[in-house]
């Protein structure tokens, strides 16, 4: 597996794959081919059989592509067949929200370790975690492992707790505080935008004349 | 402007690129030159003169873009010239967390409505609208020219829900069930995913053996 070739496009594909994969163990189906991974994922048979031939994966000629070892391929290449040590920073309303989103366990995130600066939520019990002081940051990080940060923090705050999980040696911040992180290019960083996925859907009724 | 000959991954960046140049505008830059959006938006120049070529867009050779003119460009091909009619459907923590999301407002996205199918929850006053009853959907959606929904309902409820909101007219949904939505092919479909989102950080990641 040649990884480092993988283009953006494909590799924001890949969850999705996996998910559609996950789904077809579920129904217990051995094998799948392409026309059905496309009609899951709401894409085509081509996209989806170049999309996976980046992993090396070419499936077998009129009968498809092995379900386990597909996911076996899909989870390697995605880095999750250990399950990724997740730090929820900042438990307001979005980060209680996604605290407790479903699917985040089987799909290889564990959510290890949740902060926020608010002292009257500190100790306050989620799930199995409690929630910790933004001041202990840096020694929550380090003791549970943190790889991946979510960040949920108002915006104003945003840059300056980033900097502190980066200086601790995180790798990995999904941002959904509205505003561009300035990180180190190593450090990978996803941006939510929710009014920008809005402009996109209002791109397409613009389109059809809406 | 042919809006129909834009690509996808091209769509996706103009609300980013939108939000530079009203960013620019805020710091009285006249002008603005690929390099410098680029520099803002996270990308490189060469991407961000082809993806505006696309507008027909083409600036001023050694000079760059209008900022005002480029923002009437972007906001015309997105449809946010005037601002679209929002319904957030589900007013759980997800919810709520949305509708006072910062940025929805500059940013061509009014939230109308807000739905909810818990009867102690109706009524409710947040910001300038009260919660209403997902039995009322329907009316709602025409009293208020509902244009896009925001659909964070259970999963098990997503589906009949955006078979209402479609039935009903409405064209675009953004998706924050964790699934897949069957519905017609002129319905305009974003599905948040945020543990697939984590897993593109957790590739990179791999990527560096970490």
């Amino acid at each position: 597996m040649t990884s480092q070739a993988v283009p953006p496009t494909t590799v924001d594909r890949l969850p999705v794959y996996l998910r559609c994969l996950l789904q077809a163990k579920g129904m217990r189906m051995p094998v799948i081919n392409s026309v059905q991974i496309a009609e899951m994922a709401g894409t085509n048979a081509a996209q989806v059989r170049k999309d996976l031939s980046y992993l090396g994966e070419f499936g077998t000629r009129g009968i498809g592509y092995d379900v386990d070892s597909l996911i076996t391929q899909l989870s390697r290449c995605l880095g999750v067949t250990e399950q990724r040590r997740v730090a929820i920073v900042g438990y307001g309303r979005l980060g209680s929200a996604l605290q407790s989103y479903p699917g985040f366990e089987e799909r290889g995130m564990r959510v290890v370790a949740v902060l926020d600066a608010d002292p009257s939520k500190v100790g306050t019990a989620v799930n199995d975690t409690a929630v910790e002081s933004i001041d202990e940051l840096e020694a929550v990080v380090s003791r549970e492992g943190v790889e991946i940060a979510v960040l949920t923090v108002p915006a104003e705050a945003a840059q300056a707790v980033a900097n502190r999980l980066v200086a601790v040696g995180v790798g990995a911040i999904m941002n959904f505080a509205p505003v561009r992180l300035d990180l180190p290019a190593d450090v990978a960083v996803r941006q939510a935008d929710v009014a920008g996925e809005l402009q996109v859907l209002s791109f397409h009724l613009e389109l059809q004349g809406r």
